[in-house]
């Protein structure tokens, strides 16, 4: 990803490009603390004294704990007087779990700030002016790393909405499952773990009755050290979910709802009573997702959500522009079918110009998979997805 | 990749881990050759004194030329006395064009010789029992690699068919193009650029009649530098190849040939001299495809085959399991579409047990796209594609 360097004065202390180097690792550091620190941003920081050395670090590391900002001058020490700060986000000049790190920055003498993106967040912004007013140098420096990294918190601020990524293993030629629905096993062993090490970060799960049906699948968190407990939410308009699910036999140790259509809420009371004796909670769909997501976040304070989905639910998200990620796994496989399953359905653009466009964010390889991470592009292309029918 | 050190003894005179390293230096300097040295094998070759310096590199740059071992001999000059060779291949024990490599290491004072693969060619083998005659110490060494690198070779040696490698543009969902066929564009600039190089370096670029049909190529290698003149074959069961295609009207300039059923050949023998007029071959398609690329070996002297075909070609091509490698680009696009236009179609295996194997061997970013390469497995898995049928 190409890196900008846009709004940074070329007279800063360390250099620009040196802050561009550090900005870069202080994002690299703030990604430790996700599905700790949710709601709250990732951030990290790093300070550089005058002589280029770097002399402290730190990141946020749990929701309530010490901010970025502090955890790196405390590593600093005295050592942080009249040197730079780099932090992947402009200071909060507010009182919140923590005091304001503007004041810490100025008490500890530091000369010059550089953050990675203003904050959102009208209650905690204005720290960059308070800086100045302290006499502080400051700099906004963006570059990809930090937009990337701060763009869920951006959006739950901006929209009131989760952060929303999908997930999905696939053969070279883009099937999901057989004809069959055969899907086990597409990615290898480590491709597997990282998905329940991502299960093990995030506020809900979420997936479709059609997957509940062919895989019954318990999207828990094995063999990983949980940083939070997931909420998994089945979209189930007609309430078939079958009291035997896995999902259901387990909602007792894990949090389990099921979002059906006002009609089947009433029409199935009687299923939607014995699911909820088995632990298993019910939740009215909302006409489109994006009212589904928002009460997600209201109702059960979600800030994050994975999506581990069939076709058909992955292309009603993606039509509704609600996915913000995807992490594909592409296996060594060829199914070479063309009634095997593919990761969505639903749409039917006729020309390339009107496809979903995505950027690619990383590609990497473990054992014999290939990982793709995708960020979907914002704002999205609405009305660009040709003439899409509503899929069941 | 992992490689292996199963063979050398480690009392190898500058170790066996260098040995590894300048094994896969030289496998590097090899694929150079790609493109100018088929049917010969690409060779790489590596000189290292008993200090372990690198004193001579070369490798096997255009057939009739020099072999690497020469090359790097005569860099290495004099300081190739009591040195060690690092080949990708067997040094050659016959005069063919050139005289054998075994007599250059031997006159040049070479004291040991480490070879990547034993020579598969009866013709030329038996050069490391010759070294060793000579009193040179001779070790095999094998890794991924040479072995990779030499696969091509092997395969053509062992078999007299030529090496296919398909490639393809996928989305992130494995569309290959809209329901519409619509397919321009998926890669990006770059990934294209990639593929005309290629189409500049094989004997043969493969389609089917279906791609003729939907995209009208012209297949031919524009803005690169030819290594050489590859023919372009289309499989045209029915012979429905219209003259207006841009391969007929530039049959002229570009070899072209079309692979028809013995059927069409008789029955449409007007059309057939229509092309032919137009300066298009026309061959009697065998039974399978194992025999129409003997055949291209055979009458046009194919060693590499580029197979750029639709969903139908390719399926078929892999239910034969005559693949031998794939390149697939995957673009920054989504198209959530179940009647979009999908890499193979044709077989059906029920379970993912019964789906194709395949090996990654790199993955790389170019721009917005990623690009997986893989090879297929050897032996193949003949009979285990599940209930195919004959597709169209």
């Amino acid at each position: 990803p190409k890196s900008t360097l846009n709004t940074i004065r070329p007279d800063v202390q360390i250099g620009a490009d040196l802050c561009l180097f550090w900005l870069k690792i202080a994002a690299r550091l703030a990604v430790r603390g996700h599905g700790f620190v949710e709601p709250n941003p990732m951030v990290g920081c790093v300070i550089v004294d005058a002589k280029k050395n770097m002399v402290g670090w730190g990141y946020h590391r749990k929701i309530g704990g010490a901010h970025a900002e502090v955890e790196a001058l405390k590593r600093a020490g005295a050592k942080a007087r009249g040197a730079t700060a780099i932090v992947t986000l402009e200071p909060c000049a507010h009182f919140g779990r923590t005091p304001p790190c503007v004041d810490a920055l100025k008490n500890a003498g530091v000369a010059c700030v550089v953050y990675g993106c203003a904050d959102p967040n009208p209650d905690a912004a204005g720290g960059a002016e308070k800086l100045r007013a302290h006499g502080i140098e400051t700099h906004l420096l963006e570059c990809e790393e930090t937009r990337e990294l701060n763009a869920p918190f951006v959006k739950r601020v901006r929209t009131g909405l989760p952060w929303v990524m999908a997930k999905w293993a696939q053969t070279v030629d883009g099937c999901v499952a057989t004809r069959d629905y055969d899907s086990k096993w597409i990615s290898c062993d480590r491709s597997r773990r990282m998905v329940h090490r991502e299960r093990g970060r995030v506020d809900a799960i979420l997936t479709g009755i059609g997957t509940v049906m062919h895989d019954d699948p318990q999207l828990t968190a094995r063999e990983v050290r949980l940083r939070r407990n997931a909420i998994r939410v089945v979209i189930d308009p007609e309430l078939a979910l079958p009291l035997s699910a896995a999902l259901v036999q387990t909602a007792r140790q894990y949090k389990t709802v099921v979002a059906t259509l006002a009609k089947s809420f009433s029409e199935r009371s009687e299923h939607r009573r014995a699911l909820g004796d088995l632990g298993v909670g019910c939740m009215k769909q909302h006409s489109d997702f994006r009212g589904l997501l928002a009460a997600l976040r209201k109702e059960y304070g979600v800030s994050t959500v994975l999506v581990e989905a069939g076709g058909g639910l992955t292309g009603e998200l993606l039509k509704e522009n609600v996915i913000d990620e995807a992490w594909v796994f592409v296996g060594p496989k060829v199914l070479g079918d063309r009634e095997a399953i593919h990761p969505a359905r639903g749409l039917s653009p006729l020309s390339m110009h009107d496809s979903i466009s995505v950027r690619l964010l990383s590609v990497r390889r473990r054992d014999q998979d290939a990982l793709l991470h995708y960020r979907f592009e914002e704002p999205k292309r609405a009305g660009s997805i040709g003439n899409a029918s509503v899929a069941g």
